[in-house]
This record gives C-alpha cells, structure tokens and sequence, in this order.
C-alpha cells in the first residue's frame, strides 16, 4: 500500500469551539488530505454537530502523526481500538510510552466501551483498575511497579471545553491579560457566583467549594479584614497558603504590622521585619494555630477565621521560610497531596497574589474548574497561561483592592 | 413578512483563517438561524473554499445587526448593493454614520464592481472620488465640506490576513506575549527577513523599506552602536523617533553619557542630567542636525548614520520635549501627517522601547505589514494588540540586548 | 601657588538631610581634602546647623570641579561673589556655558544679596532683569537674543527640601516603589491632604489647587464616576490629559463603553472600537465640549464635571491621536506652555495612569510640591524619579482602585 | 530621676556611610536630645572617625527605645555590658526576646570582650557556646531545649558595610533599580569579578566561589549554552536551582524543546509540553542524573556540566513540581540547610530569573557577600530589597540576553 487511509469522527459543538478547521488545518501542515463525506451542522447553539474525515497520509508513520495530533480535539477513530496498557517497571517510574493527561475531561476506551477518567488532572498519567473498570489518574512519584498504565494515544479522547452558558466573565475564557479591562465588573461577575455557591454549599450540593490559593502580599497590601469577612462569611472554603501568609497575617494580629510596616499607618517600624519571626516563635511555643485563637490570643484575622469556620487550610512549606508555623508541610510532595485532596469538591478558584502557589494549583485544577488570577505583575496570569491552565481568567490589579471590592460586592461594610 | 433572509457568500481560505464557524456562531449567538446550502471546502493548504450561507432573522432590523457583526469576518450579501456615499457635512466633520476602518485590505462595491481602498489604515473614514473611481482613507481632520464619505456597511467588503507562506516567527501572528519564549530565533528570523529586505531595498523592490520605530531607553540601555552599525549598513531605511532619542543620542557624542550616565562605565556623573540640554543647546546653535554632521561635530551614532545613509526620518515632538532640537515637528497632527508619508513602502516594522511611537506607529500600518514590539515590559504589545494591531509580535527584552544580538545576526562584531 | 583653598559655608537642617556627610564624601571622593573649622549642629529638630568647610585641592581646576560638584546641596563660598550673566545669543538659543536649573528654591547672588529665582523648574535657564532686581526661569526656545542669562554655578545657591512636619505619607519622601505597601493608608493620608486644600482653596488660599494629571486608563479600568465625583466636590482643580481620556470619557456617555468595552459588564461590543472615532465627531459637528455639555448631549463623566465646576482643564496632543476633540492643543510647545501656566498654584499633584503626562507634569513641577504617581506598573513611578522628579511618592494599583477607594475617603458612595 | 542618659560611641566610616546624621536624626525623632561631646572626623576616604554622644531621654524606657533603635548603626553604649543569655524554653522555640540578627557583621559581648558572630545571616538567633567562647547562628527549627541564645539588644553591635574600594558597579550598592541602566557595562564589571574569582578559586583562596541560582527561564528563553559554558569553563562553583532548571535542561538535551518549545526554531512543538514529563520519567528510569550523565545518556547542557566540573549543586523542591528528578530535596527544610552549606565560601552571587529561589538566596546571604539580581521583571529586584538583601544590584534584562553577553565577555564564541 502506498498510502494510509483512516476514518474518523467529530462530535459535539463544532462550531462554538472552531474545532473543525482547526481539525482539518492541522491534517493539512502535516501533509495529509481530507474527504469530509458527513458534515451536519447543527444549526441552534446547543445542538451538536457531526462529521466524519477521511483522512490520506503517505505512510502509516505520517497517518499516526496526525492521529497524534487531532486526538486532542475529541477526534475518534472510527472502530476504536482498546486502549493500550502497559505495567510500570518499577516503582515511581512509568512505562516508556505512557499517556501524559491534560485538564480536560478524559476518557479511555476498555473492553469495547468508553470510561471516565477520575479526578482528571494535568501532567499526570492514567492507571487503570481492570477488574473494576475504572480509570484514575496517577502521579509519577505515586505508580507502584506493576500499576497498569495507559500507553500511546489509541482509545483515549478528550472534550474541549465548551462554552459556558452563563453570559459573565467566565464566558470569555482565554481572554488576553490586560490592564485596561473594567475589573469592577469582572468582580461583579465573581461575587455572583459565590453568592450561589455558597447557597448550594449550604444545602450541601457537591461541587460548590470556592478555593482561595493567596501569598502575603494579601495581608501586606492591606486586604486582610476582607479575606477574614468573606471566610467568616462563608464564602470561602478551602485556603491554600504558604509559611508566609499565615506569618504575617499572625504578625499583623499580635504586633499590627505585615513585613514591618505598621498597617494602620503604612509606616516602616523600627525593628518591625522582626515581628513575624517573633509571631511565628511565639505560636510555636503555644504549640498550634488552632491553640492559639482557642485560647484567644489570636482573636481576628484570617487563620482565626480559618478555624473557627473549619475551612480546609493547607500550609504548604517553601525554602524561603522562616520558622515555619506549626502545621506548615515541609515536605513539597506531601504538601501536593494535600492540595489534590482539597481541590475535590471545588467549584471557583480563586488565585491571589502568588505565582508559585497559583502555578502549582493551576497544575491541580480540571479544566472545568472556572478560576480566576489576580496580580498586579501582568506576567502572572500570562506564566499560568503558559503552563496550560489556560482557563484562568487574569485581573490586573492588586490584591488588596481585589478583596476590598469583591466583599464590598458581598456586603462588606469596611 | 414575519421574518427577514438573506443569503449570503463567503470565500477564501476558510479553514485556515477559521472563519466559517466564527460566522455560524455570530449568526446563531445574534439569535439568527442558518442553512448552509452550499460548501465546498478547498482540501489543499491553498485551494480555496466556498460557503453559502442562507440566513433568518426575526426582523429586518435583526437581520442587519447580524449583517454588520459578520461583515468584517469578508461575507458579502448575494445580489451586493453599491457602497452608501454621503458628502461630509463640513470641514473636519464626517457624516454621522461613518464607515470606520480596520487595517486589513478592504474594498467598496461602486457602480457594480469592487474597487481596492488606496492606503488602508485604521480608524480613518473612506473618501471616494466618483469621477476617477478611486477611492481611499481620510483622517477626521483633514476631511473637506462636500467630500464623499462611505457610511453604512453596504459594499464594504475587507480580507482577513492569510497566514504567511513563511514558516518563520511572523507565521505565528497573534501569539500571546510571554517571557519565556527563546527570542534568540525570533531574533534570527527577523536578521533574515531583513537581509531579504536589504537585497530587494538595492533592487529597488517596492515595499522593501524597513522602519524602525524607537524610544530613547535604545541609547541609556547601550544600545547605541548596534542601532548605528544597522543604519550604516543599510539595513533600515525609515527613522520614527521623538526629541528624546535623538537628544540622548547626541549627548552621547558630545559627552560620553546619556541621561547623565556615563555610557562607558554605567555610573552617574555630577550634572550628567544636564547634558542632553547642552547637547540641545549646541545644536539649536548650529542650526540643525545636518550642519552638525556635515561640519564634524557629531561623527557617529545613529543621527549622523540617518544623515549619512539619507533614512528618512521623523521626529516628532511631545509635550515632555526639552528644547527641542531643529527637526523636530512639534504639532502633533502634522508629525502624524509626516509619519503616514513615511509608512508608504514600509516591508518590516520594529518598534523598540517606546509605548507612545510605538501605538502611534501601530496605528498606521496596514495589517499586511509584518511588526515586531520589543519591549522589557509586557504591557507593552499587549497595548498594541488592545488597540489593533494584532499582527505585532511581542519580544520581552531590553532594547539593547535585542539591537545588539540582532546586529550580531547580520555581521556585526561589537 | 601649588594648590588651591576655598572656604564653603553650609547652613540648615544638616542632620535631617543627611547633607553633611554627602558633602564631605564628595570632597575626598574628587581627591581633595577638608577642615571642619566648625560645627554646629542643632540639638533640636527645627534648630538649623552650621558649619564652616575649608577646601583644598591640588589645583584650581580641581577646586571648581568640587565647588561644582558640591553646590547643588546648598553649600555657599564664603565671600560669595556676584552669579555671572551673558546675553542669548540668538533666539531660542542660550549662552554656551548657561546654568540648568534643579526644581529645587533657588536664589541668585546679585549686586551683592540673594535674590529668589521665581517659578523654578528643572531644566530651563535663569533670566535676570537686572533693572528690577527680579530672577525667573525660561526655557530654552523662549529666549530671545540678548536676554541676560546666569551662566556657571557663581553665584547661584539651591536649598534641598527639608522634611516635612506632617507625619504622613509625604513625610516619607524618596521611597521605593513596590507593590508590597498598605496603599490604603497612603490612599487616607492623600484624602486627609485634599480636606484641607479643599478648605483653603474656597476661602482664597494660595497654593491650594489640586492638580490631577490623567491617562484613558482611568475610564478604561472604570474609575470614570469616581472622578467625576472628586471633580465635581470640588476636590480637584486642574486637570492635565491628552484627547484620549475626554474621548473614552465621552465615548462612555454616549455609548456606555470605553475602548470597545461594555463599561457595564466588561464585554466586548461588536465594533465597540469605533465608538470613541464616532464621540469624536459628533463632538466636532458641535463645536466643542463646552456646546456639548450646554446642550444636554453630554450630561455626566469627567469632562462634564470640569466644565461644570471650571476646572483648569489642559488637553494636550499626541501623535497617536484621533480626531482630535475640539480644544485638544496640538502643538506640544503650546501645550507646555499652558501647562506650565496650569502648574501655578498646585499644592498637590496626582498623576494617575499616564507616563507621558506624569513625566510631562514631573518636569514642571516644583520639588516643593507634594505629587503622588499612581501606576499598576512599578516602573512608571521608576521613570519618573530617574527623570528628576524624586520628590513623587509611588503606588503600584490600578488607576480605577485608588480613584475609587480615594473618593470613598472623601465621602463618595459609589 | 526626672530623665534618663547614656553616653554612646560611634567609630568606623562615619562620612562614607552617612550613619551620624541618621543616628542623631533617630535620636530626636523618637522624643531625645543630644550633647557631641567629642566628634573627630577622619579627612582621609579610609581615615576611620570617632564620635561620643551623651543622649538625654524623659524616662528610662524612652531612652531603652533609643539605644535599641540607633544599635543597628553600630553605636556602642560606653561601658557596654555583656549580652544577656537566655536558655531555649523546648525544642524549636526561641526565648520570647531573642535577639533577631541581620545579614551584617556582629559581635557580642562576652566576658567583658567582643566576639564575632560566625556564619551571620539575617532572621536568625545568636547561640553561644560560653565554654569555648563562641557564638554563631541558628534557625529557630534547629534550636535545642536549653541552648543559650541572646536576647534583647544589649551587649550586640553591627557594623555597617562599608563602600568597596572597587570603582565597579557594586560600589553603587543599593542603586534604586531601573531599566534604563547600560547593563552592558555592568555585565563587564561582574565578568571582570568573575575572571579575578576564577583565578583566586583555582589557587584555593577561600570565599572565591561564585554561586548561580537560576530559575527555568534560563533554558526557555535560550540561556542553556551560555550558561553551560561559563560551568564548563569553571567560572561558576556552586549552582542552586529548582526541579524546573533540570528538566528542561535534560528536556532540551533529549528533545530539543522547553516547556514545549522546538529551542532551534523558536515555535510550539505538537504535545511538546509533555517533554518535560518524558525526560524526568527517563532519569527516574536511570536512578540518576549522574549515571544519565555517566552513560552519555546526557551530553551536553548545564546538568553534564554540574556533573563533569563536580559543581556543588542544590536542587530544592517546591509544590508545582513533577516528578520530581532524583535528587531534588522535596522537604524544604531540608532543602534550606543544604543551601545554608553551599553558600560558605561564596564571593559572588548572581541570582537569574527567578523570584523564590533568589529570595531564598538572598535570606542566606551575608550582607557583605557582591550579589546581583537579574529579571525582565523589575519588581523582583525591589523584592529582594524589601526582604532585607539590600546589597543585590538588580538588572532588568531577560536570563539568556544576560548570561550571553556575560559569557561573551569571558571569551565565549557563541
């Protein structure tokens, strides 16, 4: 044969996602040829579209090739194989060839049927559970020798994302960063929807968790009453933080600095840059954050708010980091686990004034997850972009005016 | 009639520019239905494809909305009507209901067939003259009482950019601004471009001018001699600047510094930030920059280069402007007028290390002419792109990093 | 004689302005040697010091390099002799060797008493009237042909600023810029400052104004109402931008967007980009603003607020202009000019969301006067000190976060 | 006692470092007064002065809170007493007044004698060891029940850095960052640092390593063969970094990409950014990057070089990580010691592109130890000033431009 031929087949909601041309744009840079024999356009916006591509290649090589590289667009070949599986040759260590996930939402073609991927994550691989016919995805510090693991690209599709069918902020996804938006109205858009999460959160709707990941410059720039408000207040349920955080907003509470700046005057203090580490010995010597604010002498702020409402906080440690606090993770893997563990359940993320931490939750979070960026440095949101959590809504802006506006939307009245 | 059709043609290479379901979607997304009667979609990269597209709306007045918003994407109504003329109602003033301009190619349908608009740009009015059957833009400003102006959509047809046939960095048109792509290659194959360039320059080549746009950080930051060396060796043809840079750029001759820093060791000097205003001074004393050069006061550098190598050069004043020297254009209205004239023949622009010539600049250009912004801040492109000039790659660096490494690329040795 | 002497007298708050030590290093720095024949040093914060500085160095040539270089602190030579002066020799050309001002008080020695230079600025020259004893600036393309100008440094003293009484924000002159400051409490202090020149300026008071200097970014990011509200309270008296912020201020009544941008949701509207052309010309077919806000067309927003409250409005040209609006002035020496006029009795400048106009405005003003220079982007304040105007304290926000939360000081609702 | 008094000495390079005036401007600022009972100035550059000051303050503790804000300038108090030692009270936790070191030189008294603090470092305790007559650091982790650290401020005194005799750009400590500074030539400056430390380090002179901490934008943005050079070339001793510099170096090595992009051409890569996944995968596979080294698996970039120049290296873990790499130290605390090892023995830092780590680094760090801070972004400059390293020199410029233009001044042809 001098040729190779395929066949596959395009589902969905073509025509809000411009998946087609993209599909047959990219068939044609790799020097193939198409035959669309079936196009059904659906013409209302949520009815789907059908069409089926032949698909011409010079060899099977260059055929596979393009294979590759439609699949990511919910491409399936027509009669669809099972999926590959290969055992993990030892521990911590994947097979050669193993599927490597994206954020979007994921399936696996096993004993002639389509599974889902569970808590689908990026840059992860897939394990599979034969015997109960099902699918996760698996860290490669966490694959045990012997984990059957997903290999190649035959009987995995993904689906794009599809447009939301609320008309807020959230609608225009992939937006450029830019510092000449109205962000009063994105935080309008925000608020929204915390206000009918939380409702679903109390009436214990799943999903309905809102994830505020946040660095110190929350409490430096003076946005630490509005947090503590908005996790008193119950909008906020799951905090990822680091050492730092924690420090000063402790710091502002016992000494009314944050990094040695009065915050009640915006003045440098002498001897202020040692308060933090001053705050942290003195809550080590008490033993915990909890024993603190139980024996009042943490009394606001935001850990107080933290553990009285039981928000899920999860400290993770870095090398920067005086002390740490007790309950801070040292160990960075550990730490991960932990923010996996938290991400369950959240339905809005919000990610505050930090480019580590927002990267690594960024690394955790479902394409489906809205989540929202907020940094004065417009090179944040645009790195989060870069490293594929390409749903990040940016916001230029700083962290303080961010949380004073959005809980001024909430009914705050500082 | 309870409804309102109308059908409508769509040609060109659909796939690649992804046009087609960008209209289907602003049809339906306007509350419009659709009925593709016909499509037949070129399978090579460059065959082109053809759509027909049957449209519904509720009202006629829906059925225009939806006209006007996919218009631009290059649909013409079957049966296209000739172009609405109206003559402007008096000196500086145009019809209330203007066509406004985008930078892409565009044409109007006059006397049943379509004409190409001379000397496109953006945000500019069309202007035709009916006898000669021409017709161009016209600035706000300069437009005269009784001239013909197009209102309305009708007959206005524009082209979106096809992808470049080049497989160099200006292929990937629209990319996100980031830092932390390799501008190294970027750097590489705009040194190609402008060898071509260079080539076809000494041919006489139309449309081989290459104009580079820069603000006076090119000189603090020690790119000086880099710009220079690319003048002298014929590499660019056409000068936009400010009073600034050729101020810096003078002092640098006249006393070693720019911006009082001494360029040979990057330290202040007492009085340094004087300099520029001597630098002035000596000039306005001379007479202009040409007797300067001419009489051996200034030797080298980038204005004695432009002198030298007859660049085309424009300086225009800003209200910051100490002095300014001879040259420069201080009303602003006539600059633009001057740098609209030197645009003409324009093949490659570089914007380097300016916002405001750089937008201004940007404002001018057709879309077809591949731009580059280099920048150290971000914001910049991305405010480019926000203003329209999407066809603007951004590189994030410092200006004399990118002049040095791109002179080095054609043969420099400094 | 084999080396030189000259005994420098150096008077005021020499501790608080660490103008001793600097002095002295200077000396040894230009290899020349000192003794301290005495010193006096207040003991109380308001008590001046003084002290009394003989000079040697190995030639006199040295001697004038020191006696230069040290002068801008405020020293004086004892048996301080009379300031140089020499005729201009053309129009807008200044004597060779002509004295460039600091934005610091200045005086000059003349016929034997100190006399004030009048409106100081930096960079320009000083012109004596010797008939009426009277010194002012003037700036370079002003002079005429034979107007006297103080030429060397002879003659001439400056004072550094002292430290201001009030303990608030301005009292921190000359701080870094970083996003890491409680800008709330900056944002009171300011607020604080506003009451009171409020106050003074309806009953008479001079150096009451209040100047804000405006980029479009403050429509753009929706900090329209906020500033109309500070206008139209009667907080702000001079106003300072360019055609783009009254033309997205009038585009956002007339279409209710700003750039293309829905201000009320922060969508993108279908052709919104051509909105601020069409603000333009309805604003041309009128006449001017003033017509516009008389008629009722224009009712709210910035623009109205002025008219209404006849503010000093100054809108000065760009080469990146539309239109532009009646009333903008295009040539940018005029719009310096009128500028400078505007500058006259400014007690606080807020430059906000422009680099051109902050700089532009920087270099106008007296380092006597309190500025502040609002950017989301930490290098515009950067650029601002290093362009001489160290005296502006920074705030890394965005321009619709400090308005907003400004106005909100003052009693604002919104 | 109506009022309380205390008579300090102050010696050392009162002029060069300006320290009198702050310290008798902190003494009226908080509420004292003053007598200069002796001042001896030294009118040579490196003639040390000597200054006696008697301080009157209304009660004890206002004068306590004089001394304690005036000890940081190396003011001694005459007939000073020995430091005050307390006992840790657990494992972990300080005494509640410890005292908080700075990254400057430090002594305590001790048995009526001074004593250097060893291995100084910023936001640590003082440990003594009263039987061998020693004190050093320590963190508040490592702390042991009953250790005996300093508390309060008595008997500790710091001695200020002191100007380098050098004329290169680290004589301009603390230079407000700028992006408008040559660089080029401080580049030169640093290289020429660079060449000297080679040569120091080759004939074994102790604190003649130069340490780089890199962030992965050195292998994106095309720094990888600079960088790798200036290794191999033994200009660069000890190299911290994170999980990301290693995988995409080792990702460029075995795929020609980072983060996805093809490095030759500058352009995204089809599932490029899965590399990073693959080529960390391998080296798990291999147990090592010494054994991929070993067994030319790697060949080239700066990973094989670390390995064949037997570079010490740290590689320190952080929550965004894959993987991660053997051995990345994933506990951070752990992570820090190794980094607290590697910097004895430094006599130059250069900190490139990247914000945690250069933090991190910069906590470390004597304050006497050259560092230079390099990023696009100038606000991490300005952090790392805001956390204390005030000695960094910030060059805003990107990582590749840099360390090019670094190694070319060392002789590097590419």
């Amino acid at each position: 044969m001098k040729y190779a031929e395929a066949t596959v087949v395009l589902d969905g909601h073509i025509i809000d996602s411009l998946i087609l041309p993209k599909v047959l744009d990219t068939i044609l840079a790799l020097g193939g040829t198409f035959d669309l024999s079936e196009v059904r356009i659906g013409t209302k916006r949520d009815e789907p579209s059908h069409s089926k591509i032949a698909i011409r290649a010079d060899s099977a090589d260059a055929l596979a090739g393009i294979l590759r590289a439609i699949q990511p667009h919910g491409v399936m070949v027509e009669g669809e194989e099972d999926c590959q599986l290969e055992p993990a040759p030892r521990d911590g260590v994947l097979p050669e060839n193993f599927y490597a996930t994206s954020h979007l939402p994921t399936q696996i073609h096993l004993d002639g049927r389509w599974l889902d991927v569970e808590q689908i994550e990026m840059d992860l691989a897939i394990q599979v559970d034969v015997r109960h016919s099902r699918a996760g995805t698996v860290p490669m510090g966490d694959v045990r020798a012997g984990d059957l693991i997903v290999t190649g690209r035959q009987g995995v599709r993904v689906f794009p994302l599809e447009r939301p069918r609320e008309r807020d902020v959230f609608s225009f996804m992939q937006a450029e960063v830019s510092s000449e938006r109205p962000n009063t109205y994105a935080i309008a858009d925000i608020a929204e929807r915390m206000r009918v999460l939380r409702k679903q959160h109390e009436s214990g709707r799943k999903d309905s968790n809102v994830l505020l990941t946040g660095g110190p410059a929350i409490i430096h720039a003076g946005g630490r009453e509005a947090l503590a408000w908005l996790i008193e207040s119950g909008y906020i349920h799951v905090l990822f933080c680091g050492n730092a955080l924690a420090a000063h907003d402790l710091e502002a509470e016992l000494f009314g600095t944050s990094l040695g700046y009065r915050l009640s005057a915006g003045h440098p203090v002498p001897h202020g840059h040692e308060h933090h580490l001053r705050a942290i010995n003195r809550i080590r010597a008490l033993g915990s954050i909890e024993t603190a604010v139980r024996e009042g002498v943490i009394k606001s702020g935001v850990m107080a708010a933290c553990i009285r409402r039981k928000v899920r906080l999860v400290m993770a440690g870095s090398i920067r980091d005086d002390g740490p606090l007790p309950g801070v993770i040292t160990d960075t893997m550990v730490a991960q686990h932990a923010m996996r563990d938290g991400i369950q359940g959240v339905g809005l993320a919000l990610l505050v004034a930090t480019t580590l931490h927002a990267v690594a939750t960024g690394n955790l979070l479902p394409a489906t997850v809205p989540t929202v960026c907020v940094d004065v440095n417009p090179a944040v949101p645009t790195k989060l972009a870069d490293r594929g959590t390409f749903q990040a809504i940016g916001l230029v802006m700083d962290a303080a005016s961010f949380l004073r506006e959005l809980a001024r939307n909430l009914g705050w009245a500082g």
